[in-house]
């Protein structure tokens, strides 16, 4: 293989140039650099990218953490990263933290260790604790999906507010008994998604007089199953909801299936509303009525940001909240008298 | 922050010395190793990773490139992958092709670049210019979830036996006209998934002494919209299907669905058989019937493959070809008389 000496006895250059023309330094005319190049090219010389990394510091490369990558939610998120990503030739090095905070401050370490430039960070939840280690790795941040009370730029939705719309529609179409099935809350008590839901479904029955069961407020984990075995415990118990919004997509699709299971129908017995607007949500039958969540948005937004504080440019806003909205389907309908 | 010059200060020893103890040299006395170790803890020195790969020319980290991160299949996989990541302290760096070549040619040139020890390569295919780009390279490299006729380890099942083993299943039942979608077929006429399972389809047909109709093979892009617009089109054909057979689980998921919609029953009118056992195979109304690839033991055991090939061990078989099994729901009955 070709080394940089090669490639500087071909162009009659010294080393210390080709190293220049590799690290795009100014410091070198266009006719050298042509030279180089073409030296470069017909050896088939390629510099090593830690080599350059440490003449650069810069890599070109961002990381992005998530908790879940499967599911469905991220793969679309991630589609409007790549997207961005590509256009501004930026290479991503996917982290999948399984939900484990021991794992986000692993990868956070090995990001900062091998130079990305920066990192979009899509956490449940944005502890002190995440401040801090982010503060001190002098490593670039984003949140994607997230808002937070810390001086980090983020791109999100306001969760309260989507979650409040979505339960003062159903009670809009006359239904009462109510149903949430919401997300691991964090025992950290820190602001996250879940509890932001969980709050707005809580402000919308309060708003609207209506008492709040406790029956029929249940945790679940993110995952189809979950929403299942939630949606048939509340199926079972004394206070019967006509309603149930699960707070994502996957969970409602558990919630319609139990629904069946139990022997009655969505929505002519209960309404299932879901949250995310995730591919498959117009797959099941009925259709998902659903509160949409602009994830293709979220993740190039959240990637346009990153790459503009990487290159020292100006954001108009650091802090960006995207609008939600209500997509009517099949699988809520007015409470029959 | 604290340098390698700090460092060397503390602990009274040279710069070359405190570099060769996190390089992990031998050359280095017990002693001298846990006085480098103690001052560089002391000072929270950390060696930067660029400057580590340089030395040691080892990161602990493996890329792993796949075709379609959103396609739950993946997400099975990559859960096996990390798993053994995790029991030997490797990093994953996960790059999403998008399905597209030139995206994967890239990603094994940014890998490269890179230094990760290895390389985990999901792909629908693997040709020539795969095989001879990774030779060049000197990229370790393990195929999952595919076989190839080149000299590389691999970890997949045998996609002809378990398409046959599925179209034999409904034969047996009595069906005659059984439908098949297959994923997108190479143009270059390598080996890949969807040919293997097409011609194991075709094979069963012909030792049973069944016709096989042109109307009744369809192509679809992996996706839940492609397989519901598939089975939608032979459905409205003049050669009705009692059988279809999707080769993935979320085509099948489709395919349920457009017999629904026909205002056909699944199973009554039309049976539908799918292929991969993700885990919302069980979500379906009707249960998908359905071939199960062992999805986490391909990724861990393309893991455990892997690191044993960096390690420079011995490995007991570089091809293994896993077992399929037919998993029996309810979305396939017997052919009404």
């Amino acid at each position: 293989m070709a080394t940089i000496d090669d490639v500087a006895k071909l162009a009659g250059v010294s080393i210390a140039t080709v190293s220049r023309v590799f690290n795009n330094s100014p410091w070198v005319s266009e006719k050298t650099r042509e030279k180089v190049l073409k030296a470069a090219e017909e050896l088939g010389y390629k510099p090593s990218m830690p080599a350059r990394s440490l003449a650069m510091k810069k890599t070109n490369t961002i990381g992005l953490i998530v908790p879940d990558i499967s599911n469905p939610y991220y793969a679309e998120v991630v589609r409007g990263i790549e997207d961005v990503c590509n256009i501004y030739k930026y290479n991503i090095i996917l982290c999948n933290a399984d939900n484990k905070r021991e794992k986000e401050f692993q990868y956070i370490d090995m990001l900062k260790n091998r130079w990305v430039d920066g990192v979009i960070f899509h956490c449940d939840y944005f502890s002190e604790e995440h401040y801090e280690v982010f503060k001190n790795s002098n490593l670039k941040v984003v949140l994607a999906g997230r808002t937070t009370k810390f001086d980090v730029p983020y791109v999100g939705i306001d969760n309260f507010k989507a979650a409040y719309d979505a339960v003062n529609y159903l009670i809009s179409l006359g239904h009462k008994r109510i149903g949430i099935i919401h997300g691991p809350l964090d025992d950290m008590k820190e602001t996250i998604d879940s509890v932001d839901r969980l709050n707005g479904y809580k402000q919308a029955l309060i708003d609207n007089g209506l008492p709040i069961y406790d029956e029929l407020v249940k945790e679940a984990n993110f995952k189809y199953k979950g929403g299942y075995s939630a949606a048939m415990e509340m199926l079972k118990g004394n206070v019967r909801p006509t309603a149930i919004f699960a707070i994502s997509d996957i969970m409602a699709m558990g919630a319609i299936n139990a629904v069946f299971d139990k022997g009655l129908s969505c929505p002519e017995d209960v309404s299932v509303i879901g949250f995310d607007n995730i591919d498959l949500s117009e797959a099941t039958r009925p259709p998902l009525t659903t509160v949409s969540q602009p994830m293709y948005e979220i993740g190039a937004i959240a990637a346009r940001m990153l790459i503009k504080i990487i290159n020292g440019e100006n954001l108009e806003s650091s802090q960006v909240i995207l609008k939600h909205k209500l997509v009517l389907r099949n699988s809520v309908i007015p409470l029959r008298s």
